[in-house]
């Protein structure tokens, strides 16, 4: 996409290209994302050339405390990200086409019949953070997904960004696609000036800080998938096993604290607190995490180093190796507190007893409810989606990691061969059959 | 519920009602719907009488002009429209229970199995226009899907409402059901103060004129379900049948012209406009229809007593008996015609050609797409949804009408015995086996 179109030029012509995009058949979006994962192995020098472009503009930031570790951490692409990211691709490649998938197929009356069929969502405008292998991920699921996008990533993955999208393009056009069916965005004014583009933009996807997600949501009408907290939670309840307990609380906590799936706060039924909280509490601060817990338990149970916890705590996402503990009298309170300060993506219960899980993923209004395992599990990769463009708490379809499945929305197809409304109504009116048939393409 | 409360408590009352009645069994939710019916057939004279409270005071704004008829018939509930709702209910009472059901599973690993279960919404806010048969009908989708919610009708059918309201919840106390799972709310300043309750509401429904729903719309980031306006369009193909055409075209204009559904624009090729159009405008003129045209095409086909289109006709909406005609080159033009001016309600082809509608059908961007058949089967009782809360545009689920499929979300269940994500990160680590099983109620 050359650089002399306005960003609403970029959108409308995205808009056309997903029309033609959302006719191809499975077999080609299968073979164009195979061809895809071919080129980027064929071009990994290319790919790793420019991403060192980016690590020694980003050195500086580091050196001089601007950009964090963990943020270095993500701009990176070594050959062996790119070896796991290119067999994702493949993988996206393999999965079943659910473009044009019919869900339902029902007889109205004789000769009308009603289809429920699923269809691309058209146009997505995806906002990520400088993390370059997030390109041909979220790519790979819009091609699956037939749909069209316009695409800004973070400005310190420039170089890296540039030329992976410039492969995936060169490929894409190569085997026919329209070349305006993905473009880039080059800069947050072109983002804020497609805002107001609903009716041509059908979806917004942030990826970023809360602070950004939060500023996306409250800017435009378009719909907005994803989340801006992530305060997930794990209940250790009287009838836990405490092995699995400190096994999944330090893995929640400790194995990448900075993703939206690590635990914030642990609660501990206060039947076993004696017991497992200066286990847990020691294990943790092991792995160098500052606990936090009410000043009454950190004395009663003399949990030395523990830091006493402030009401702010338990809507905090800390992104750190940092945890915060409550004590609960039994697991209504337990369920209580996620649903009051849980920020509904992923909260787990640990015990040994089916009842208590049953009452927990019952009560617990959030889109993972985990029993006996670590929330980090909540992932597109990791539910086998192959990736996923982001993790979405809204109640409205689609939640947790979405797929591709939830980059498709359905049309009612109807067919009927002359049919009006006006012979079901009134006396003598026609009834309705409403019988459900196999579903199959439809005459 | 009691009058003193504030709408705030009522709708935190209804939350935690939510979660209550969200545990109740199918088996339950069918004997409530199935009594529901029984205590209205059993005081159809107490509503009657209610209704002419509601009748006598519509008279005399009906009488001034304030109200127009349709209002009024709206307003008006009689044995024949008692009866339907009633059959209606008991419909919704047979359909099969959505809640809980389960639409994936699928093993990770050993002993690590994920589930993706449907679950209620949680608290839907309502906002309907003054017709009392819609409280019973959207009042039984909500008992079948699992939710609670607060509602506001309008206010002139104050008392026909508060009576339908008493029968339903005395019925659901005396079956357990939480008091505070239903609340009728006031005045539009109780409605305006819970659009701030992102969190505790889950979602509105506002039905009624375009300008509430748009105002809705604007005034609050919890999930809208609806559509501000329904421009739904005809395209009579140069391989129409014209019988069909006509019939079509008559009964999408005439026989409810205030409906969403109502045709307001039909399209026609030019190749058979000089044959067809002068019997369309007779036919629909016979039938008292405004018909609005290009003054060309009036001046070409002589088509007498036809006004001159203007811009403003393509976007209107005009819930009465006029309609706008524009002769399009190809099929092309018309699906661009539509996915600039359709508000992706609903779009029907006429033709004989099947290509003409997969084009056509693949190409128009609306949540129903029809194939020689009225747009005024989109409706939920006509899709066999028993009943509809609205009809949705959005791209994001639901989509088109929406009864109970439309009021439930999901949540990913995950059970395991231990699992942490450490296991499958890094050197030597293990192999998810993302096993689809048989879907089945876990463990």
């Amino acid at each position: 996409m050359k650089a002399e179109f306005s960003p609403q030029d970029k959108a409308y012509r995205a808009k056309s290209a997903s029309t033609e995009v959302g006719r191809y058949s499975a077999e080609r979006r299968k073979d164009a994302l195979l061809a895809v994962a071919d080129a980027l192995q064929q071009n990994e020098q290319v790919i790793i050339d420019a991403n060192a472009k980016d690590l020694s503009a980003a050195e500086a930031a580091l050196n001089s405390g601007e950009m964090t570790s963990s943020m270095y951490g993500r701009l990176k692409l070594d050959r062996d990200k790119l070896t796991s990211l290119i067999a994702g691709i493949r993988q996206v490649a393999e999965l079943p086409d659910l473009v044009g998938a019919m869900s339902m197929a029902r007889e109205l009356d004789e000769g009308l019949v009603l289809y429920k069929q699923s269809c691309p969502i058209g146009v997505v405008l995806i906002i990520f953070e400088s993390r370059p292998d997030a390109l041909p991920q979220i790519v790979s699921l819009l091609i699956k997904s037939g749909n069209a996008a316009l695409i800004k990533s973070g400005k310190e993955a420039r170089h890296s960004v540039q030329a992976l999208f410039k492969i995936i393009m060169d490929t894409l056009i190569d085997r026919d696609y329209p070349p305006e069916v993905f473009g880039l965005l080059e800069s947050r004014e072109e983002v804020n000036s497609l805002m107001k583009m609903e009716g041509v933009i059908d979806l917004v996807i942030p990826r970023g800080s809360n602070q950004l997600v939060r500023q996306i949501q409250e800017s435009t009408r378009i719909p907005v998938l994803g989340h801006a907290d992530g305060v997930c939670h794990i209940y250790v309840d009287e009838h836990a096993d405490f092995e699995k307990a400190l096994r999944i609380c330090t893995d929640a906590k400790c194995q990448y604290p900075s993703a939206c799936n690590a635990v914030e706060t642990i609660l501990v039924h206060r039947k076993i607190a004696p017991q497992f909280l200066p286990r847990l509490v020691k294990v943790l601060q092991e792995k160098k995490v500052e606990v936090r817990c009410d000043a009454d338990t950190i004395a009663e149970l003399n949990l030395t180093g523990a830091k006493p916890t402030t009401q702010l705590d338990w809507s905090t996402e800390y992104c750190d190796l940092i945890v915060s503990i409550r004590v609960v009298e039994q697991l209504n309170e337990a369920t209580g507190h996620i649903n009051t300060y849980s920020s509904r993506h992923t909260d787990a219960i640990i015990t040994e007893d089916k009842e208590a899980f049953e009452k927990f993923a019952g009560e617990v209004d959030s889109a993972g409810v985990y029993w006996n395992a670590s929330t980090r599990f909540a992932d597109g990769f990791r539910y086998g989606f192959g990736a996923e463009v982001g993790i979405s708490t809204s109640k409205l379809h689609p939640r947790g990691p979405v797929g591709i499945d939830g980059l498709l929305t359905y049309k009612y197809r109807l067919i009927g061969n002359g049919h009006i409304v006006g012979d079901y109504t009134g006396p003598s009116s026609k009834s309705f059959t409403h019988r459900d048939m196999d579903i199959k393409p439809f005459h």
